[in-house]
Protein backbone atom coordinates (compact mmCIF):
# COMPACT_ATOMS: atom_id res chain seq x y z
CA UNK A 1 0.00 0.00 0.00
CA UNK A 2 1.01 3.62 -1.14
CA UNK A 3 0.35 4.91 2.74
CA UNK A 4 2.67 7.90 2.10
CA UNK A 5 1.01 9.42 -1.05
CA UNK A 6 -1.36 12.06 -0.11
CA UNK A 7 -4.73 11.40 -0.72
CA UNK A 8 -7.13 13.69 -2.22
CA UNK A 9 -10.06 15.35 0.06
CA UNK A 10 -12.45 14.20 -2.98
CA UNK A 11 -11.15 10.66 -2.35
CA UNK A 12 -11.36 10.59 1.55
CA UNK A 13 -14.28 11.96 1.78
CA UNK A 14 -15.88 9.42 -0.81
CA UNK A 15 -14.22 6.70 1.61
CA UNK A 16 -17.06 6.86 4.47
CA UNK A 17 -19.42 6.36 1.53
CA UNK A 18 -18.08 3.08 0.16
CA UNK A 19 -17.84 1.79 3.74
CA UNK A 20 -21.77 2.26 3.94
CA UNK A 21 -22.27 1.09 0.36
CA UNK A 22 -20.63 -2.13 1.53
CA UNK A 23 -21.88 -2.44 4.75
CA UNK A 24 -25.04 -3.06 3.10
CA UNK A 25 -23.90 -5.68 0.23
CA UNK A 26 -22.41 -7.32 3.12
CA UNK A 27 -26.04 -7.16 5.29
CA UNK A 28 -27.60 -8.64 2.21
CA UNK A 29 -24.80 -11.61 1.68
CA UNK A 30 -23.61 -10.61 -1.11
CA UNK A 31 -20.00 -12.17 -1.26
CA UNK A 32 -17.82 -10.30 -3.99
CA UNK A 33 -18.81 -7.29 -6.28
CA UNK A 34 -17.37 -5.83 -9.28
CA UNK A 35 -16.23 -2.19 -9.57
CA UNK A 36 -18.88 -1.96 -12.02
CA UNK A 37 -21.98 -3.24 -9.83
CA UNK A 38 -20.69 -1.38 -7.12
CA UNK A 39 -20.10 1.42 -9.20
CA UNK A 40 -23.96 1.53 -10.40
CA UNK A 41 -25.42 0.91 -7.07
CA UNK A 42 -23.22 4.35 -5.70
CA UNK A 43 -23.89 6.11 -9.07
CA UNK A 44 -20.14 6.39 -9.98
CA UNK A 45 -18.46 5.01 -12.71
CA UNK A 46 -16.32 1.73 -12.25
CA UNK A 47 -13.01 3.61 -13.60
CA UNK A 48 -13.99 6.45 -10.64
CA UNK A 49 -13.80 3.44 -8.27
CA UNK A 50 -10.67 1.99 -8.90
CA UNK A 51 -8.50 5.17 -9.18
CA UNK A 52 -10.04 5.58 -5.56
CA UNK A 53 -9.36 2.05 -4.76
CA UNK A 54 -5.62 2.64 -6.26
CA UNK A 55 -5.06 4.97 -3.98
CA UNK A 56 -4.80 2.49 -0.93
CA UNK A 57 -3.17 -0.07 -3.65
CA UNK A 58 -5.82 -1.53 -5.23
CA UNK A 59 -7.60 -4.15 -2.85
CA UNK A 60 -7.91 -6.78 -5.85
CA UNK A 61 -8.11 -8.18 -9.21
CA UNK A 62 -10.37 -6.27 -11.09
CA UNK A 63 -12.26 -9.17 -13.56
CA UNK A 64 -12.83 -10.72 -10.39
CA UNK A 65 -14.06 -8.38 -8.70
CA UNK A 66 -13.95 -7.21 -4.51
CA UNK A 67 -14.62 -9.53 -1.99
CA UNK A 68 -17.07 -7.54 0.32
CA UNK A 69 -16.12 -8.56 3.48
CA UNK A 70 -12.46 -7.89 3.19
CA UNK A 71 -12.95 -4.33 1.22
CA UNK A 72 -15.39 -3.37 3.46
CA UNK A 73 -12.81 -4.19 6.55
CA UNK A 74 -9.61 -2.54 4.98
CA UNK A 75 -11.58 0.35 4.14
CA UNK A 76 -12.91 0.63 7.72
CA UNK A 77 -8.90 0.35 8.96
CA UNK A 78 -8.14 2.82 6.33
CA UNK A 79 -10.74 5.03 8.14
CA UNK A 80 -9.40 4.15 11.50
CA UNK A 81 -12.85 2.74 12.65
CA UNK A 82 -11.58 0.30 14.85
CA UNK A 83 -9.85 2.97 16.94
CA UNK A 84 -12.29 4.12 20.04
CA UNK A 85 -11.25 7.52 20.52
CA UNK A 86 -12.64 9.45 23.38
CA UNK A 87 -14.88 12.74 22.10
CA UNK A 88 -16.35 15.36 23.99
CA UNK A 89 -19.35 16.72 22.89
CA UNK A 90 -19.90 20.90 23.43
CA UNK A 91 -22.99 22.21 23.57
CA UNK A 92 -26.45 20.23 24.89
CA UNK A 93 -28.82 22.44 23.21
CA UNK A 94 -31.22 20.74 20.34
CA UNK A 95 -28.52 19.86 18.32
CA UNK A 96 -26.16 18.33 20.86
CA UNK A 97 -28.93 16.47 22.43
CA UNK A 98 -29.81 15.10 19.00
CA UNK A 99 -26.30 14.00 18.49
CA UNK A 100 -26.15 12.39 22.13
CA UNK A 101 -28.96 10.58 21.49
CA UNK A 102 -29.16 9.39 18.60
CA UNK A 103 -24.95 9.46 16.63
CA UNK A 104 -23.06 6.26 16.82
CA UNK A 105 -20.32 7.34 17.85
CA UNK A 106 -18.19 3.91 17.84
CA UNK A 107 -19.37 3.56 14.21
CA UNK A 108 -17.68 6.34 13.58
CA UNK A 109 -14.34 5.34 15.58
CA UNK A 110 -15.40 7.80 18.51
CA UNK A 111 -16.67 7.08 22.10
CA UNK A 112 -18.45 9.92 24.03
CA UNK A 113 -16.78 10.77 26.67
CA UNK A 114 -18.44 13.56 28.04
CA UNK A 115 -20.97 16.13 27.33
CA UNK A 116 -20.56 19.73 28.27
CA UNK A 117 -22.73 23.01 28.48
CA UNK A 118 -22.55 25.82 30.15
CA UNK A 119 -25.66 26.71 30.99
CA UNK A 120 -26.53 26.04 35.03
CA UNK A 121 -30.19 24.37 34.28
CA UNK A 122 -28.30 21.83 31.89
CA UNK A 123 -25.01 21.54 33.85
CA UNK A 124 -26.04 17.70 35.91
CA UNK A 125 -28.59 16.83 33.66
CA UNK A 126 -28.93 13.61 31.95
CA UNK A 127 -28.48 13.01 28.81
CA UNK A 128 -28.28 9.62 26.64
CA UNK A 129 -26.86 8.02 29.90
CA UNK A 130 -24.37 11.11 30.74
CA UNK A 131 -24.56 13.33 33.18
CA UNK A 132 -23.57 17.49 31.64
CA UNK A 133 -20.70 18.90 32.71
CA UNK A 134 -19.89 22.57 33.29
CA UNK A 135 -17.58 23.85 30.12
CA UNK A 136 -15.64 25.43 32.85
CA UNK A 137 -14.21 21.97 33.66
CA UNK A 138 -13.38 20.90 30.14
CA UNK A 139 -10.29 21.50 30.03
CA UNK A 140 -9.03 19.60 32.93
CA UNK A 141 -11.22 16.80 31.53
CA UNK A 142 -9.98 16.61 28.13
CA UNK A 143 -6.57 16.33 30.08
CA UNK A 144 -7.29 13.91 32.78
CA UNK A 145 -9.54 11.63 29.83
CA UNK A 146 -6.65 11.82 27.28
CA UNK A 147 -9.52 13.24 25.16
CA UNK A 148 -8.51 13.48 21.34
CA UNK A 149 -11.83 15.14 19.51
CA UNK A 150 -14.72 17.57 20.31
CA UNK A 151 -18.31 17.96 18.69
CA UNK A 152 -18.70 21.91 18.85
CA UNK A 153 -22.25 22.50 19.35
CA UNK A 154 -23.03 25.89 20.41
CA UNK A 155 -23.73 29.45 19.26
CA UNK A 156 -20.84 30.32 16.98
CA UNK A 157 -19.59 33.34 19.24
CA UNK A 158 -18.71 31.42 21.73
CA UNK A 159 -16.71 29.26 20.00
CA UNK A 160 -13.11 30.88 19.91
CA UNK A 161 -12.25 30.46 23.13
CA UNK A 162 -13.86 26.76 23.40
CA UNK A 163 -11.78 25.89 20.93
CA UNK A 164 -8.63 27.65 22.43
CA UNK A 165 -8.97 25.83 25.54
CA UNK A 166 -9.26 22.36 23.76
CA UNK A 167 -6.08 22.80 21.80
CA UNK A 168 -4.40 23.58 24.98
CA UNK A 169 -6.24 20.59 26.41
CA UNK A 170 -4.11 18.05 24.02
CA UNK A 171 -7.71 17.64 21.92
CA UNK A 172 -6.29 17.32 17.90
CA UNK A 173 -9.40 17.41 16.16
CA UNK A 174 -12.90 19.40 15.78
CA UNK A 175 -16.02 18.17 14.41
CA UNK A 176 -17.36 21.95 13.73
CA UNK A 177 -21.04 22.53 13.73
CA UNK A 178 -20.06 26.51 13.79
CA UNK A 179 -19.67 29.06 11.48
CA UNK A 180 -16.16 29.60 13.58
CA UNK A 181 -13.37 29.05 11.27
CA UNK A 182 -10.85 27.15 13.28
CA UNK A 183 -8.64 26.23 10.99
CA UNK A 184 -7.00 30.06 10.06
CA UNK A 185 -6.53 30.47 13.63
CA UNK A 186 -5.26 26.58 14.58
CA UNK A 187 -3.66 25.55 11.45
CA UNK A 188 -2.82 22.29 13.24
CA UNK A 189 -6.02 21.42 14.03
CA UNK A 190 -7.57 18.68 12.33
CA UNK A 191 -11.20 20.04 11.29
CA UNK A 192 -13.87 18.78 9.87
CA UNK A 193 -16.62 21.66 8.99
CA UNK A 194 -20.09 20.50 9.07
CA UNK A 195 -21.58 23.90 7.39
CA UNK A 196 -25.55 22.82 7.39
CA UNK A 197 -26.61 26.29 5.90
CA UNK A 198 -24.14 25.68 3.10
CA UNK A 199 -25.29 22.83 2.53
CA UNK A 200 -29.09 23.72 2.28
CA UNK A 201 -28.07 26.14 -0.35
CA UNK A 202 -26.49 23.56 -2.27
CA UNK A 203 -29.75 22.97 -2.62
CA UNK A 204 -31.01 26.07 -3.60
CA UNK A 205 -28.53 25.86 -6.19
CA UNK A 206 -30.06 22.73 -7.46
CA UNK A 207 -33.41 24.07 -7.88
CA UNK A 208 -32.75 27.30 -9.03
CA UNK A 209 -30.29 25.86 -11.73
CA UNK A 210 -33.11 23.53 -12.94
CA UNK A 211 -36.06 25.74 -13.05
CA UNK A 212 -33.68 27.99 -15.53
CA UNK A 213 -33.41 24.57 -17.75
CA UNK A 214 -29.94 24.11 -16.70
CA UNK A 215 -28.15 20.36 -16.90
CA UNK A 216 -27.83 19.76 -13.17
CA UNK A 217 -26.63 16.44 -11.09
CA UNK A 218 -29.85 15.47 -8.83
CA UNK A 219 -27.34 14.94 -6.36
CA UNK A 220 -23.96 15.89 -5.26
CA UNK A 221 -22.84 12.84 -4.01
CA UNK B 1 -22.35 33.64 -18.98
CA UNK B 2 -22.00 30.40 -20.14
CA UNK B 3 -25.15 29.23 -18.53
CA UNK B 4 -25.64 25.96 -20.06
CA UNK B 5 -21.99 24.22 -19.32
CA UNK B 6 -22.82 21.51 -16.59
CA UNK B 7 -21.01 22.58 -13.48
CA UNK B 8 -19.56 19.90 -11.15
CA UNK B 9 -20.54 19.08 -7.85
CA UNK B 10 -17.15 20.46 -6.56
CA UNK B 11 -17.68 23.80 -7.62
CA UNK B 12 -21.65 23.57 -6.47
CA UNK B 13 -20.34 22.76 -3.36
CA UNK B 14 -17.86 25.49 -3.73
CA UNK B 15 -20.34 28.36 -3.73
CA UNK B 16 -22.12 28.32 -0.87
CA UNK B 17 -18.20 28.82 1.02
CA UNK B 18 -17.41 31.54 -1.71
CA UNK B 19 -20.54 33.44 -0.65
CA UNK B 20 -20.01 32.93 3.00
CA UNK B 21 -16.65 34.28 2.41
CA UNK B 22 -17.73 37.63 0.71
CA UNK B 23 -20.25 38.06 2.97
CA UNK B 24 -17.59 38.26 5.91
CA UNK B 25 -15.10 40.44 3.96
CA UNK B 26 -18.96 42.90 3.19
CA UNK B 27 -18.67 43.01 6.84
CA UNK B 28 -15.21 44.20 6.91
CA UNK B 29 -15.98 46.67 5.01
CA UNK B 30 -13.92 45.47 1.95
CA UNK B 31 -14.73 46.87 -1.58
CA UNK B 32 -12.46 44.87 -3.60
CA UNK B 33 -10.71 41.68 -3.27
CA UNK B 34 -7.99 39.62 -5.12
CA UNK B 35 -8.05 36.09 -6.14
CA UNK B 36 -4.75 36.15 -4.36
CA UNK B 37 -6.21 37.29 -1.41
CA UNK B 38 -9.40 35.85 -1.47
CA UNK B 39 -7.59 32.23 -2.16
CA UNK B 40 -4.95 32.75 1.15
CA UNK B 41 -8.06 33.52 3.44
CA UNK B 42 -10.19 30.61 1.99
CA UNK B 43 -7.42 28.30 1.28
CA UNK B 44 -7.35 27.88 -2.38
CA UNK B 45 -5.17 28.72 -4.73
CA UNK B 46 -6.00 31.53 -6.70
CA UNK B 47 -6.07 29.49 -9.90
CA UNK B 48 -8.88 27.20 -8.08
CA UNK B 49 -11.02 30.54 -7.60
CA UNK B 50 -10.15 31.70 -11.48
CA UNK B 51 -11.29 28.37 -12.67
CA UNK B 52 -14.14 28.43 -10.71
CA UNK B 53 -15.38 31.80 -11.11
CA UNK B 54 -15.19 30.84 -15.28
CA UNK B 55 -17.50 28.31 -14.93
CA UNK B 56 -20.36 31.44 -14.89
CA UNK B 57 -18.06 33.99 -17.05
CA UNK B 58 -15.32 35.05 -14.84
CA UNK B 59 -16.98 37.93 -12.73
CA UNK B 60 -14.42 41.03 -13.45
CA UNK B 61 -10.88 41.80 -14.42
CA UNK B 62 -7.74 38.94 -12.75
CA UNK B 63 -5.20 42.07 -12.46
CA UNK B 64 -7.84 44.72 -10.45
CA UNK B 65 -9.53 42.11 -8.46
CA UNK B 66 -13.48 41.97 -7.71
CA UNK B 67 -15.91 43.98 -6.50
CA UNK B 68 -16.51 42.25 -3.43
CA UNK B 69 -20.45 43.48 -3.07
CA UNK B 70 -21.09 42.32 -6.86
CA UNK B 71 -19.38 39.20 -6.58
CA UNK B 72 -21.38 38.37 -3.41
CA UNK B 73 -24.39 39.28 -5.43
CA UNK B 74 -23.68 37.45 -8.40
CA UNK B 75 -23.27 34.02 -6.60
CA UNK B 76 -26.16 34.73 -4.60
CA UNK B 77 -28.19 34.84 -7.52
CA UNK B 78 -26.39 31.81 -9.08
CA UNK B 79 -27.00 30.01 -5.48
CA UNK B 80 -30.80 31.29 -6.35
CA UNK B 81 -30.81 32.85 -2.68
CA UNK B 82 -32.96 35.67 -3.42
CA UNK B 83 -36.18 33.34 -4.10
CA UNK B 84 -37.99 32.61 -1.30
CA UNK B 85 -38.96 28.88 -1.99
CA UNK B 86 -41.52 26.88 0.46
CA UNK B 87 -40.01 24.46 2.43
CA UNK B 88 -41.94 22.14 5.41
CA UNK B 89 -39.76 20.36 8.05
CA UNK B 90 -40.20 16.34 8.50
CA UNK B 91 -39.65 15.42 12.04
CA UNK B 92 -40.05 17.17 15.22
CA UNK B 93 -37.60 15.79 16.98
CA UNK B 94 -33.87 17.30 18.49
CA UNK B 95 -32.28 17.86 15.23
CA UNK B 96 -35.58 18.95 13.52
CA UNK B 97 -36.03 21.19 16.50
CA UNK B 98 -32.58 22.56 16.00
CA UNK B 99 -33.02 23.14 12.45
CA UNK B 100 -36.80 24.74 13.03
CA UNK B 101 -35.49 27.08 16.06
CA UNK B 102 -31.47 27.73 14.91
CA UNK B 103 -31.34 27.66 11.02
CA UNK B 104 -31.49 30.67 8.62
CA UNK B 105 -33.34 29.28 6.38
CA UNK B 106 -34.21 32.95 4.03
CA UNK B 107 -30.37 32.73 4.12
CA UNK B 108 -30.32 29.90 2.36
CA UNK B 109 -33.58 30.78 -0.31
CA UNK B 110 -36.46 28.94 1.67
CA UNK B 111 -38.81 29.82 4.24
CA UNK B 112 -40.09 27.48 6.36
CA UNK B 113 -43.72 26.88 5.38
CA UNK B 114 -44.92 23.69 7.77
CA UNK B 115 -43.42 21.49 10.07
CA UNK B 116 -44.44 18.31 10.67
CA UNK B 117 -44.63 15.07 12.98
CA UNK B 118 -46.37 11.70 13.20
CA UNK B 119 -45.96 11.84 17.18
CA UNK B 120 -49.55 12.38 18.94
CA UNK B 121 -47.88 14.60 21.53
CA UNK B 122 -45.82 16.77 19.50
CA UNK B 123 -48.80 17.41 17.42
CA UNK B 124 -50.29 20.65 18.03
CA UNK B 125 -47.33 21.61 19.86
CA UNK B 126 -45.81 25.18 19.05
CA UNK B 127 -42.07 25.26 17.54
CA UNK B 128 -40.35 28.10 16.38
CA UNK B 129 -43.64 29.93 15.94
CA UNK B 130 -44.88 26.95 14.08
CA UNK B 131 -47.89 24.73 14.75
CA UNK B 132 -46.57 21.25 14.61
CA UNK B 133 -48.63 19.20 12.25
CA UNK B 134 -49.67 16.06 11.55
CA UNK B 135 -47.68 14.04 8.95
CA UNK B 136 -50.72 12.57 7.17
CA UNK B 137 -51.78 15.97 5.94
CA UNK B 138 -48.42 16.57 4.36
CA UNK B 139 -49.48 15.96 1.13
CA UNK B 140 -52.27 17.81 1.14
CA UNK B 141 -50.36 20.49 2.46
CA UNK B 142 -47.70 20.53 0.12
CA UNK B 143 -50.23 20.66 -3.22
CA UNK B 144 -52.11 23.83 -1.41
CA UNK B 145 -48.90 25.30 -0.67
CA UNK B 146 -47.05 24.68 -3.77
CA UNK B 147 -44.01 23.33 -1.73
CA UNK B 148 -41.18 22.96 -3.72
CA UNK B 149 -38.45 21.27 -0.69
CA UNK B 150 -38.58 19.39 2.26
CA UNK B 151 -35.94 18.73 4.85
CA UNK B 152 -36.43 15.23 6.28
CA UNK B 153 -35.24 14.68 9.84
CA UNK B 154 -37.16 11.38 10.58
CA UNK B 155 -35.82 7.75 11.64
CA UNK B 156 -34.70 6.09 8.50
CA UNK B 157 -37.67 2.99 8.57
CA UNK B 158 -40.39 6.32 8.02
CA UNK B 159 -37.88 8.00 5.10
CA UNK B 160 -39.38 5.97 2.17
CA UNK B 161 -43.08 6.12 2.59
CA UNK B 162 -42.42 9.76 3.16
CA UNK B 163 -40.21 10.73 0.27
CA UNK B 164 -43.06 8.54 -2.22
CA UNK B 165 -45.28 11.02 -0.48
CA UNK B 166 -43.73 13.95 -1.27
CA UNK B 167 -42.90 12.91 -4.61
CA UNK B 168 -46.19 12.46 -5.12
CA UNK B 169 -47.29 16.01 -3.70
CA UNK B 170 -44.87 18.19 -6.23
CA UNK B 171 -42.07 18.41 -4.12
CA UNK B 172 -39.12 18.42 -5.82
CA UNK B 173 -36.24 18.27 -3.24
CA UNK B 174 -35.43 16.96 -0.24
CA UNK B 175 -32.71 17.93 2.05
CA UNK B 176 -31.82 14.21 3.48
CA UNK B 177 -31.02 13.92 6.62
CA UNK B 178 -31.49 10.16 7.18
CA UNK B 179 -29.80 7.14 5.54
CA UNK B 180 -32.05 6.56 2.83
CA UNK B 181 -30.82 6.57 -0.64
CA UNK B 182 -33.68 8.47 -2.11
CA UNK B 183 -31.47 9.18 -5.48
CA UNK B 184 -32.14 5.41 -5.94
CA UNK B 185 -35.40 5.17 -6.10
CA UNK B 186 -36.42 8.77 -7.30
CA UNK B 187 -33.64 9.96 -9.73
CA UNK B 188 -36.01 13.03 -10.59
CA UNK B 189 -35.90 14.29 -7.29
CA UNK B 190 -33.35 16.51 -6.25
CA UNK B 191 -31.15 15.69 -3.44
CA UNK B 192 -29.27 16.60 -0.63
CA UNK B 193 -27.29 14.40 1.60
CA UNK B 194 -26.09 15.29 4.65
CA UNK B 195 -24.50 12.43 6.08
CA UNK B 196 -23.60 13.14 9.57
CA UNK B 197 -22.12 9.76 10.41
CA UNK B 198 -19.93 9.92 6.90
CA UNK B 199 -18.82 13.41 8.29
CA UNK B 200 -17.49 12.43 11.76
CA UNK B 201 -15.86 9.35 9.76
CA UNK B 202 -13.92 11.59 7.29
CA UNK B 203 -12.58 13.11 10.67
CA UNK B 204 -11.49 9.82 12.30
CA UNK B 205 -9.88 9.13 8.85
CA UNK B 206 -7.88 12.32 9.67
CA UNK B 207 -6.90 11.38 12.79
CA UNK B 208 -5.94 8.15 11.95
CA UNK B 209 -3.68 8.95 8.87
CA UNK B 210 -2.12 11.34 10.91
CA UNK B 211 -1.02 9.71 13.56
CA UNK B 212 0.07 7.22 11.10
CA UNK B 213 2.62 10.17 10.18
CA UNK B 214 0.85 10.24 6.66
CA UNK B 215 0.70 13.84 4.74
CA UNK B 216 -2.70 14.72 5.49
CA UNK B 217 -4.81 17.91 4.54
CA UNK B 218 -5.76 19.62 8.28
CA UNK B 219 -9.09 20.01 6.88
CA UNK B 220 -11.43 18.62 3.91
CA UNK B 221 -12.62 22.17 2.95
Amino acid sequence: MSRNQRVSPAVIRRLPRYYRYLGALLEEGCVRVSSRSLAERMRLTASQIRQDFNCFGGFGQQGYGYNVEILHGEIGRILGLEQDRPLVLIGAGNLGRAFASHMLFPAAGFHLAGVFDNDPERIGSKLAGHLVLDVADLGEFCLAHRVVAAALCVPDEVAPPLVGCLDRSGVRAVWNLTTYDIAADYPNMLVENVHLTDSLMSLCYLLNARSKGGDTPNELG
